[in-house]
């Protein structure tokens, strides 16, 4: 049986960090970091997206480009079930691979932004930067969100007893993908992948006060497998129960990455999230098991960010 | 005689975005935002550093790199008066131009943002986030400052009648640069350009409660052509005034670019500034005149973003 005790490159990179910053260990391993002021508290959060690692300038257009840069920074505070208050962005133009001029781009790009703030909540855009790169683009977003009232929606917070609970459906974005880049086949799963539609409004209904809570942007099975370790807690699931389409796979719906749905686990299904499985104490090391195949989930095929 | 009518590539590419978020407008232009909340109110700024446009990595050690790619950014909060606070790390990584394993990398390039942190107030690094990059490393830091209560330290709050002051020398990091690229001669002015020692002091220290105070990082014409611009003044300054040693040429000292000095103008000179000039109201349109060679400063020769 699988135990949890591989780490992936930019986990050990992490660590690298987390050593060398001892204080900042308790800020670094959830969606978004939580910082404590008077009134409101605030989660921040910082997400890249880099042309030929995130994206394919051949099929983004600079509005998807700019939506998905934000969409997936508003995934990290729904993560947290913490509402858009602020961001920036970075921008760093390659112009040489641009397919117009530079003014034409900045301007989709940024509308793509716009219209993704607009459709969560209208954070304000307040500052950044924005320069020139060689050879590919780079974008990273910092967004500050305003924290629940005392917030407990970690990757740590999961207990025994508690529902395991998920959002929307799964892999339609890797299915998307995968199609894509075997023969550039366009198929109709295209906007999961090109404009991702966080879970924010799920997030903020959740009425529980307690729960575990992430997104599922590297893929389900690495935030099960993510949830089970930091919550130091077995998680039992039935892959039967993973809301999917007919024409996916369910190995495409635990490992194609890029759906950004939620999960969590809480003592009751909030609105929106349905029940895939439940948290139990763990026997010898935290462990994901699926009841349908009786095995539990292993790193094996996750997404590797390196 | 010159005014400032020209705007450059990068102005106009900001104007698009003020346009596409014109709720942002009051928060874009300055060298970092400014939002109020019960207590503290707080700063935000965020500058990419992006290899082989901002740096060459023949020339920076992994730890030079983290340790300019944060003070960059305090130096953003210095000219807002700022104590830092938090700040985030977006790192995108292109492993192949690396000249040792990307494991020891991270850890010299951390530990230079470390030190940096360590020297300025240390603030805490709260997050950030871990990528590939293709063919050219990008780094984007946002930094998170307590604003001065009160705050009106902006590029826009020089009033006739005010002080013209800057701090510290000009031009060692531009002269530095240019033997450099043309010899790759490395002459004694290296860390000005490789490990930049932001004003955070000095502008901690300011007693007033009003002035302008702007970094010099774009070089001291392009601030005193900002602060004559944003506030709508005239100003006025002897270019005999511009500290900077005798190796460095004048046009060096206006031009270079890469000072990480602050220009303010103030009612009394604060503590670590000298005098260089005076602000007046403008006549017909806002300039920058030089009283040693009774000419207006140009946006010629200015550093260009694009």
């Amino acid at each position: 049986m699988n135990e949890i005790v591989s780490m992936n490159r930019e986990k050990r990179l992490i660590k690298i960090i987390q050593e060398v910053f001892p204080e900042s260990k308790d800020f670094i391993g959830d969606d978004a970091a939580l910082v404590k002021f008077n009134s409101p508290d605030l989660v921040f959060a910082l997400d890249n997206l880099i042309e030929s690692v995130h994206y394919d300038a051949d099929l983004f257009s600079p509005y998807d480009i700019g939506w998905k840069a934000l969409a997936v920074n508003i995934s990290d505070l729904a993560a947290m079930a913490s509402k858009p208050l602020y961001f920036l962005v970075g921008l760093a133009i390659a112009e040489s691979t641009l397919p117009k001029s530079i003014e034409d781009w900045v301007r989709e790009f940024y509308s793509g932004i716009y219209d993704c703030a607009k459709a969560y909540g209208f954070p304000k855009l307040i500052g950044g930067d924005i320069t020139k790169a060689i050879v590919k683009t780079a974008i990273s977003i910092t967004v500050i969100g305003e924290a629940r009232s005392g917030n407990q929606f970690l990757r740590s917070s999961a207990r025994s007893g508690d529902k395991l609970c998920v959002t929307g459906k799964f892999g339609n974005s890797g299915f998307f993908l995968k199609e894509y880049l075997q023969s550039k086949k366009i198929n109709s799963d295209k906007d999961y992948q090109l404009r991702p539609k966080p879970r924010l409004e799920e997030a903020l209904k959740i009425k529980a006060h307690r729960g575990a809570l992430m997104d599922t942007s590297d893929g389900l099975a690495q935030a099960l497998l993510e949830i089970a370790e930091q919550s130091k807690v077995d998680l039992i699931f039935d892959s039967g129960l993973i809301p999917k389409d007919s024409h996916i796979a369910l190995q495409e719906a635990l490992y194609g990455g890029e759906d950004y749905e939620l999960l969590g686990s809480f003592a009751e299904v909030p609105e929106g999230f349905i029940q895939i499985g439940e948290v139990k104490d763990f026997s010898q090391k935290p462990m994901v098991m699926d009841l349908a195949t009786n095995k539990a989930l292993s790193f094996t095929g996750l997404y590797e960010h390196f």
